[in-house]
């Protein structure tokens, strides 16, 4: 039977990730490719403890229904968490959870887009919300990066001559994929542009809490006192990311119209996970927690780096050198596009992510790779990247 | 700030449903305004058993990312009972996990319908499906219901003389609210139907494990021969449903775009507890633990009809007989509209649905209201009913 699909779906493609997420059967690839956080992260003797406790105390409730906004508790606490760490939040602001991070990028596009409106996005960006928006039928524009953020002169020009932008994305902090955090001063100009031409920011964060160098440069929301700003994060990178806890604060009006769309995706994210969040949050210590996350972390990317210096010849691949998150990102010198230098390095049995898969233009190239140092062990870390250095120099 | 919402959120407006549930804040409120299964229905020591073990043996998967459609043993387990069961699946289709049943539904209408495209719906339908296909910018054109499912000459003409009719959305078995299901003579008219005017039908089941009386009638899905059935089901009603753990069973062409468009969504859904509802299948008896329920729903519905019987004169209001499920329908006699009935059971403090909230035409209005079985007390069965034969007598 010929199935007709709606436009906005038949015109996806499936991304170029999943093909190469298939070599990863084979045990014997080392994957750089992932966006997994290192399984050491997940804190599983705390869960297991906290989850036998639920069943025992308040299984009736964590096994039923709950409402869309999500546990009322959870609601609160990080809300109270986010002020605390961010100073985000507070009068005329409403926290939603939503199931993943992924749910609030997409709910945000849900809301404010209508079919062929423009989602202004960091060219590369994160695949998953890239994808999230080409499903809701949005149109693509990408601003370009640079080593500070988003390039501010091209996000001017973005806006004066594109029409119907109904929305800026943005991951100001530790990027995917680059690695790449905005600098104080771009965060200050991309608000007073958003403001300028009227377009709602959507901050995507959730690496923020992964900084293992440096110190925090406040988030857009934070900076942004007129509800300019939507912003999303989630659990996925600090307890777990199998179990879809994520959140969203947002000015209320907005959050009131997104729960009305969650409502019709799921109803409401994973009640008993939910709960689980809530007591880790009261019952142990999360900050405790991600500092021990970012130890490791600092150590792996510092791994990643030393053996990409002793490995790969300067003259032939640069280097992003993140503060946090999970992700360094290598540009070739003087080519245009690595699709060579990824089916060079698989069949080495290195498994990269190539620039293209990140960008607005599916049609582009990109000179560009992605590494991930947060689920290889450090002995495939050093091999992988020797390997790496093998392929950079058979270009 | 002004916010300008997408067109097809913009004219979504809150459920009258919610407004209820306000209520039910009173705990001196006696509820029959639910859809939640009974709390019993839960195996709390069996699942608590299971996550333990899960929790011991396989953590570092069940937190980790997994992939969007769904933990392949609990696809394949799936698939093998629901072929068992209900003879549906088979060469060509492909079962994917989903957050819940809601969530299938919101997939089936992103994938096939345009904004503006129509999805026919027995009228009354699920108000969870109805806010769905809204939200995707779909229109609702409603076909009325009958003792045994939707009428088939209204279908017909609906058919024939609707512009753009996509889907066709049908709650076959106990369906929500009405408690009706349709007869296999009606299942036949309908699918030839659906064949002659070449639009697929959703057929949503989330209630078919649940019954208490009668023999089961084939589902659409294992009457269709020619993949036009895109079928739908979940543990919430059978295990737990704030887990939100749902299945589709859809041609795979149809599934693949379903995953596609579920990835941007959600990536996938909480994996801990696909994990759990595997090893339930697998290592416990759900069949006679659906069999525990449905003798708990047998008696309740017996219950509240036997109640109905002695408080509600019959010339007053009629009521369905459903024979599984958890809604029962009242109907008032010589009636347009059952506001006044439904504020009069408020202000008796009992909660029930108003018929008006599960059409399609949201300002049209209904003689009938909803009743739910499963989760009253056997007393507030017995109490509620009689305070709502007040209700009617003073009409």
């Amino acid at each position: 039977m010929d199935y007709i699909f709606s436009d906005k779906i038949a015109s996806l493609k499936p991304s170029a990730i999943r093909e190469i997420f298939k070599s990863l059967t084979d045990p014997s690839v080392i994957s750089f490719a992932a966006g997994n956080p290192a399984p050491e992260s997940f804190p599983v003797t705390e869960l297991s403890e906290l989850s036998a406790r639920l069943f025992a105390e308040e299984a009736a409730t964590a096994l039923q229904y709950g409402i869309t906004e999500g546990y009322t508790p959870l609601r609160e606490a990080v809300a109270v968490r986010q002020k605390d760490k961010f100073d985000i939040g507070g009068a005329g602001e409403s926290t939603l959870i939503v199931s993943g991070g992924q749910q609030g990028i997409e709910l945000t596009c849900k809301v404010l887009c209508n079919e062929g409106d423009v989602v202004l996005c960091e060219d590369p960006s994160f695949i998953g919300a890239l994808n999230s928006f080409r499903s809701n039928g949005s149109k693509l524009v990408g601003v370009p990066m640079e080593a500070d953020g988003i390039c501010v002169d091209a996000l001017e020009k973005a806006l004066r001559t594109t029409p119907h932008v109904k929305l800026l994305y943005l991951i100001p902090t530790f990027q995917n994929p680059t690695g790449i955090t905005m600098s104080l001063e771009k965060r200050k100009a991309v608000l007073q542009l958003a403001k300028q031409y009227g377009v709602m920011i959507l901050e995507d964060n959730p690496y923020g809490e992964l900084r293992f160098a440096g110190r925090d440069i406040p988030t857009l929301k934070s900076m942004g006192t007129d509800g300019q700003v939507i912003y999303c994060s989630s659990f996925s990178k600090i307890l777990s990311a199998g179990m879809r806890v994520g959140f969203v604060i947002a000015p209320e009006e907005i959050a009131k119209k997104m729960t009305v769309a969650k409502q019709g995706e799921d109803v409401h994210t994973n009640l008993f996970f939910q709960m689980l969040c809530y007591r880790y949050m009261t019952e142990y210590d999360l900050d405790g927690h991600i500092a021990a996350i970012n130890d490791l972390y600092r150590r792996k990317c510092a791994l990643m780096l030393s053996c990409i210096d002793r490995y790969i010849p300067q003259d032939i691949a640069t280097f992003t050198r993140p503060e946090g998150g999970l992700f360094i990102w290598g540009t070739l010198t003087g080519r245009t596009d690595s699709s060579d230098f990824v089916q060079g390095a698989l069949s080495q049995k290195v498994a990269v992510v190539p620039g293209s898969a990140f960008l607005c233009d599916t049609a582009a190239t990109s000179p560009s790779f992605r590494l991930n140092y947060s689920t290889p062990t450090d002995e495939q870390i050093e091999e992988g990247v020797r390997r790496l250095g093998k392929v950079c120099r058979s270009l």
